[in-house]
C-alpha cells in the first residue's frame, strides 16, 4: 500500500523518495555539530535535558525485524522530587497501512488489518507498554473520501469484535489501550460515530469519547457519515495515568485541547488519518503547540500508505476524478510539555514508537512557566459568552483618518 | 552586543557559533533537492503556492549594507478572487540589539537606540513598508531581569518621545508603526504598563494596547513592574488592515490568540524579547500554530544580542549570581493561515524583515478548513464558565478495576 500517489494530484515536486523521515535525512545530511544543533532549535533536544534512546527487550526487537515495520523507542527526562516518586509511564502508537485491497469482502479486509496488528501489539507487550494506542479508524479503509454509505458495514459497536480482539491483548499485556473505530450506536437508533474505546488493563470498557470537531475539507467528508460528537471533553482516570482523546482534526482546535487539559489530562493522545498535500507542514505544529500550552504530553498518530477505492471521486477542486485519497505520511510522534519531541516513525512504513514519560513533569512544567496560572479564564470566559451571541459586536478601534487622502 | 553569553549558565553544547539562522544552515549544508524536501516540512513552501523571495528597491538595500543588519524580503501567495481585489499589504519587522552599555546614562542609552533605528526605519519606508512593527521595549535594555526600580525611567506616556520620535516617520512615509514601549500612565496614577501604541499612517496616534499575559519565569520578573493589561483585545482598522498586538508572552497562551480573531484581525504582531536557554524550540511552533488556528497572518519580533548590567542577579534556580540575561535569538519571521512561514531573520545580527501579504488569503483559508464554522464555541463558552466557578468538577471517568491488582 506504500506505492507513491499518483501525479496527477500531487505536484511531482512536493515529495521526493528515498527517505524516510525528516529526522533521518537531516541526520542522514548533515555533519553531527549541525545536526546538534538543528536538533536543539527543531525539537528542543540537548537543550538542558535531552531525549535518550531506550533499549526494547529482543522480543519486541525480533517481532520488528521479522515483520518489517518501523520500531523506535525514546525516553523524555523530568527532575527528580522530594515528595513524589517518578510516574514512569510507557506509551506505544502503532501507524499502519491496511492490508488488503479495499475490493476484498470487508470481513477479509478486517480480518487481515488484525492479522497485520498482532505482531505489532505483541512488540508493544513484549516492550513492557503501559498505555497503546492505536490510528483513527484502525480497523478499515478511511473511505470517507468517497461519501458512498456502504463503508458503515465497517461499524461496530463500542464492545463489538475490534474491541474483543483487543480486549485479549489489554489482559495478556497489563496493558491500557486505545481503539479508534467506526462506531454504530445500536441503542440510538443505529447511527455512527467517530469513536475511541478506552480498553483498561484487565481487560474491561472503561469508557468512550467521539470525535468532537468534523472536518468537511478536501476529500475529508466525513461529516456525510457522522456528526459532532456528544461526550463532552472526558479524561479517563486508568492504572497509569489521566489520559484523554483528541480524534484527528480536533488538532487543529485550541479549545478542544484547553478542555481536555482542564479536565485534567496529562497525556492526550491524537489518533489521525492525514495526507501529505493537505497537512503535513501543520503535523509538526499543532501537537507540540498543544502539549506546550497546556502543560502534558500528546502522542499523535497517523496512518500510513495510500488507498486506492473501486469507484472514482471527486475532490470539490475541480479536478479530473481519481480513485485514492492521497500519501498518509504516518510520521507518528510524542511531544513533551516542556517544548521537547521523538523524531517521527516512517512516512512510508507500518511502525510502533515507544516513549518514556514521567507524568510529574506536567505539574513541573506548569510551576516553571506558569501558565495555568496566568491564564485568566475568566476574560476569555467572557468574551466566548458575549461573542455567541448573535449581537456580539467585535473590539475595533477605527482610524478615524481612515478615509483621509495621504498628503 | 551580540558576544555569546558567558559559559556559566549555557550549557556548551546549546549553542555552535558561525551559522545565521536555522534556513542558512540547511541551506548551505544539505543538497537542493533535500533543502527543498525539508523546506516544504518545516516551512509549508513548494507545496502549492511558494514563498518567493521579493526584490526591494536598491535604496533599502543600501541601508542595509552602510548599517550592517539583515534585510530579506518574501511575498506570500494567495488565489484570486472574483468579487475582491488582491489587498497585498507589505509588513514590516524590525529587531534590535541595544547601541550603548546599560551603564551609560539613559537619556544617552535611548538616544542612541533612536540613532541606530533611523537607517532600518528609513530602509523599511524606502522599500514602501505599509505596516512596521518594532520589537517589544525597543526603546530600553531589557532591565526587568534585575528587579531594580530605576529602569521605570525609561517608561514614557504614550505620546512621549518614542511616539513623537516614531510619528514623524510615519507621516514621511505613509506608514503604520506599531511601537512597543514601557508605558508610565500619569493619569492613572503613574503606574507603569507594558504597552503597545499604535500610530496610524498620518502620525496619529490611533490608539494603544497593554500586555495581557505577565510572566513569571527564569529571569523575566516582570511581574515586579507592571500588571496583567487592562484593554481587551482590540483589532485596530487601519488603513493597511485589521491588525492586533499580542505582546510576547502573550504567545503561550491560545485563549489571547483566539480572542484577537474572534475580533476580526487579520495580522497579529508578536512583539518580542525572549532568550535562547528558556523558549528558542517554542518559537517556530507558537506564532505557526496561532496563524493555522485562526486564520490570520502572525508577524513575530524578538530582540537580538547579550545585555550586560551593572549588578548581578540571581535567578531563582540556585545558581551564582550574574549579569546579563543570555542570549535574545532574534529571528523574527511571519507565519500565514496556510502554515507556510517566511524564513527568520539572523539569530544573532540586527535586522529588518519585509513580507508582502494578500489579506484575502484568512478568508479564504477560512472557507478552506472551516476551522471557525467547525469551532463550536457554545461547547467552550460553557466549559469556560463552569471551569472558573470554585466548585468546578473535572470531566473524569475513573477505571472502576484502578484498585484491583494485575493478576
Amino acid at each position: 500500500m506504500e506505492k507513491p500517489r499518483n501525479g496527477e494530484k500531487e505536484e511531482p515536486k512536493a515529495c521526493i523518495c528515498g527517505y524516510d523521515s525528516l529526522h533521518r535525512l537531516l541526520k542522514d545530511n548533515l555533519n553531527p555539530h549541525h545536526f546538534q544543533e538543528v536538533s536543539r532549535l527543531l525539537t528542543g533536544l540537548n537543550c538542558g535535558k535531552a531525549l535518550e534512546t531506550i533499549a526494547l527487550p529482543e522480543s519486541a526487537t525480533a517481532f520488528s525485524v521479522e515483520h518489517g515495520f518501523d520500531l523506535q523507542a525514546f525516553s523524555f527526562c523530568a527532575d527528580e522530587e522530594l515528595l513524589r516518586e517518578p510516574r514512569v509511564v510507557r506509551v506505544g502508537l502503532i501507524q499502519n497501512s491496511i492490508a488488503l485491497p479495499t475490493t476484498a469482502h470487508f470481513v477479509d479486509q478486517k480480518k487481515a488489518i488484525f492479522e497485520k496488528l498482532k505482531p505489532m501489539i505483541d512488540a508493544a507487550g513484549s516492550a513492557g507498554v503501559n498505555i497503546l494506542c492505536l490510528q483513527e479508524a484502525w480497523m478499515m479503509p478511511f473511505a470517507f473520501c468517497t461519501r458512498e454509505k456502504r463503508w458503515c458495514e465497517f461499524a461496530e459497536p463500542v464492545d463489538g469484535e475490534s474491541t474483543k480482539f483487543l480486549q485479549t491483548f489489554a489482559v495478556k499485556y497489563n496493558m491500557v489501550i486505545i481503539s479508534s473505530i467506526l462506531e454504530r450506536d445500536i441503542n440510538h437508533g443505529e447511527v455512527i460515530w467517530n469513536t475511541s474505546v478506552v480498553i483498561g488493563n484487565h481487560g474491561n470498557i472503561i469508557g468512550k469519547h467521539r470525535k468532537n470537531h468534523i472536518p468537511r475539507v478536501g476529500d475529508f467528508n466525513e461529516s456525510t457519515y457522522y456528526m459532532e460528537g456528544n461526550t463532552g471533553h472526558p479524561v479517563f482516570e486508568t492504572a497509569f495515568g489521566k489520559i484523554a482523546i483528541n480524534i484527528c482534526y480536533g488538532r487543529h482546535h485550541p479549545l478542544n485541547w484547553l478542555a481536555f487539559g482542564l479536565n485534567g489530562a496529562e497525556i492526550v493522545f491524537n489518533p489521525s488519518a492525514t495526507v501529505g498535500e493537505l497537512s503535513e507542514p501543520m503535523w509538526p505544529i499543532e501537537a507540540r503547540n498543544a502539549a506546550i500550552a497546556n502543560s502534558y504530553f500528546v502522542a499523535s498518530i497517523n496512518r500510513v500508505g495510500t488507498e486506492t477505492f473501486p469507484n472514482a471521486f471527486t475532490s470539490g477542486d475541480g479536478k479530473p476524478a481519481h480513485a485514492d485519497f492521497g500519501h498518509f505520511y504516518g510520521s507518528s510522534n510524542v511531544s513533551a510539555p516542556d517544548a521537547s519531541c521523538t523524531p517521527s516513525l516512517s512516512r512510508n512504513r507500518d511502525g510502533l514508537l515507544v516513549a518514556d514519560m514521567d507524568l510529574n513533569l506536567c505539574r513541573q512544567v506548569k510551576d516553571k512557566w506558569g501558565f495555568r496560572m496566568t491564564s485568566r479564564y475568566e476574560l476569555y470566559a467572557d468574551t466566548l459568552a458575549r461573542y455567541v451571541k448573535p449581537d456580539f459586536e467585535p473590539q475595533v478601534i477605527s482610524d478615524p483618518l481612515l478615509h483621509k487622502k495621504s498628503s
